[in-house]
């Protein structure tokens, strides 16, 4: 028998807005993408309670990443309409309910006094160490601490609930999104951020210290941690050594600052874009190659000039096959390192010369820098707190929800490297 | 002013052929590749004395390896007419002379009594460590200890001798070997062992243990110690993991052999040939997959079916651009390394498709195993000594110097694994 309310709530941080809740879903902003490559929109949801081993996140901030755009123009994973965003930061939901049981309903009241004031935890059976209003980020992979892979020390997959390309990812394979006429939406990634509120498996959620900054933390979320953990983690990137970032965008600045931190002593960027020049060295580049000024040389030779025969350790932070090959010809026969970080735009395949790769070259990829989400993301948070890393000025430009639009449009026109969208605008 | 004599010389060991001196060049037998793709001729040749820091090398006995069809098949690094073979075991060269002036020549003799025996010694200006009689092997990399590339634990690319495929590579970037009309013949790798004597560069010759029998040495001068290395140095094996090698010639067998001294407990062949699924066994594969009788199922399939989801290691020993591709995709999302050791047919590059590798694999090429010779041979023939590895089964053929076409034959038909090549055929 259903129980029938008017139900006035209000987060814990914030008192000022009502809305509607339908069971314990609730009504909400988000901006959704219904058709490939046009303006998001941005509609009142429904988001379901979290189930078993789900948290419900209240997003504080997200900020777009360039595999938002990938999947926005559809080019991998297509499924519309859908929710995009997967770099944020906020807290676990905690809403107090004030319940006014409604004159004209049936059914009995869901407690023994009127007006009484409920708690509703977000989070769903078997979630362990999370309490309502912890600080976290969510993260596109996931840590469970028992699986093969999290035990491994060479893996960051997660199979207890594997990292896929597909919507509908989380462990029961359905969404927990509905527009306003009850039809499903598609998520990302299983996180899903460009919304209000979000549910995430709990393996994909990583407590973060409130003390952190939300902007620092929203970057720790995927592209600041990406970078940085390349450097640190899949290369391991040693003392005196030479680096060659190819792109620097978010990424590639951050890998940079993970150079930086492990002791290169030459980092050499590599972007068409003239302004990176001064970007990239206040995040730590100490040469700049602009490919589209070398007359007759190749990227390659340039490199090869300025390292004495090749880098070693080569970072491809575009996701263009053709520069993934650049990537790996630039670096040091014998022992060069490449580190595949860019999503190829077109899903191309990478082409490596077999020859020069027999020489002992490496290629490696990976996801999220290699790093273990709950183990790693701490300890960067930490380490730019320490100012050991400084990420801060990735963030070029902060918008609300309603205009996330134009987040998409200053990161194809090459304007931002990092827009924040607060969900509260006024914050 | 030129002396002339008549020289009786023989070998400390072989007192029993007569030859003409040219200067301090040895008159000899060698199989020289004239026309690329056409029958070796064993012919007479001159090979020159060694030059500073370098040793000549009498051959005991070489074997045909792959490489050595490829650059005779002139896909890789053309330059004819030519003496192959790389794989070999010898000794230090130590001659002794009977000087018997010749009494029409003008000169003075060089020494102040007739017919005195002298010992010429076979090692050039500046090298050291090196004694006549020393028993070596030959190896296409070189160790000078003492360059950037020798000083890094990641590196075995030797820079005071850098290694690349063109003929000419001694330090002066000449030949020692001249036909009988003086015509110069070019070398492999600076090695060219298809020849009774030649003369190598010091960093690039072992010494090993005489205790150890000539054809298990002579299998270490580089495919087996490119196999064994490959798993024990570059993939660096780990106990209980899966791994899968595609092609079980001798190289892959050695790569089997690798993978069980480093504790692999699921070893799996790849190959077409029925015959190699015993053959694989007698080395320590566990399972064997034959792609032309999987039906509609793929390679790929069938690995990810045996190892539950991958393999930790795959091994490409074949030289198939496609082949790499399949080595590659079945490898274990997250964390599978692919080892290329195949030196590419046709010289194709290798095509990866981006997002699996993004998913944290990693492809490694490595030359020699990734082994140091003059640190790793010995260790290795060490352990096959200690019948910790078991490669003797790789001989599956012996014949002498004039014989060396069926070795080409034998391999061509996949009816050999290694042919021993005699250069004393009554040995």
């Amino acid at each position: 028998m259903a129980a029938h309310y008017l139900i006035i709530y209000g987060s814990i941080s914030n008192h000022r807005r009502l809305r509607v809740m339908h069971g314990h879903a609730w009504q909400q902003a988000a901006a959704v993408c219904r058709v490939a490559g046009e303006p998001l929109i941005v509609e009142e949801i429904i988001v379901d309670p979290p189930k078993a081993y789900e948290i419900r996140i209240k997003i504080v901030c997200t900020s777009l990443c360039h595999s938002d755009i990938t999947f926005w123009r559809a080019k991998v994973a297509t499924a519309f309409p859908r929710i995009l965003g997967h770099e944020a930061y906020g807290y676990v939901h905690c809403e107090f309910l004030l319940f006014f049981p409604i004159p004209w309903g049936h059914g009995g009241r869901r407690d023994s006094g009127c007006a009484s004031c409920r708690v509703v935890e977000s989070v769903g059976e078997h979630v362990e160490g999370f309490a309502a209003g912890d600080t976290v980020v969510p993260t596109f992979l996931g840590q469970c601490d028992h699986c093969p892979g999290c035990a491994s020390e060479h893996n960051n997959l997660c199979t207890t609930v594997p990292f896929v390309f597909g919507p509908g990812m989380r462990r029961d394979g359905t969404t927990r999104f509905r527009d306003a006429h009850g039809n499903p939406l598609h998520d990302l990634v299983a996180v899903s951020s460009f919304s209000e509120y979000t549910v995430v498996d709990v393996t994909q959620v990583v407590k973060i210290d409130p003390a952190v900054p939300p902007k620092l933390a929203c970057l720790l979320s995927c592209g600041g941690s990406t970078g940085v953990g390349a450097a640190w983690r899949v290369a391991k990137v040693q003392p005196g050594s030479s680096v060659v970032i190819f792109g620097l965008g978010s990424v590639g600045l951050a890998v940079a600052q993970g150079a930086k931190m492990c002791g290169a002593s030459k980092i050499i960027g590599v972007d068409m874009n003239p302004d990176k020049e001064e970007v990239g060295k206040s995040f730590g580049v100490t040469h700049f190659v602009n490919p589209s000024q070398l007359g007759n040389s190749s990227v390659t030779e340039e490199i090869a000039k300025l390292t004495g025969g090749g880098a070693d350790y080569s970072f491809e932070c575009i996701g263009v096959s053709s520069v993934m090959t650049d990537a790996f010809t630039s670096t040091k026969p014998g022992k060069g390192k490449t580190i595949i970080l860019g999503l190829e735009k077109d899903n191309e395949p990478i082409s490596l010369p077999s020859l020069d790769l027999l020489s002992g070259k490496c290629v490696m990829g990976s996801y999220f820098g290699g790093l273990k989400p709950k183990t790693d993301v701490p300890t960067l948070a930490q380490k730019c707190m320490n100012k050991e890393l400084e990420l801060d000025g990735l963030v070029t430009h902060e918008v609300g929800l309603q205009e996330i639009n134009t987040a998409f449009d200053l990161l194809l026109q090459g304007k931002s490297l990092r827009c924040i969208i607060w969900m509260d605008k006024d914050k």
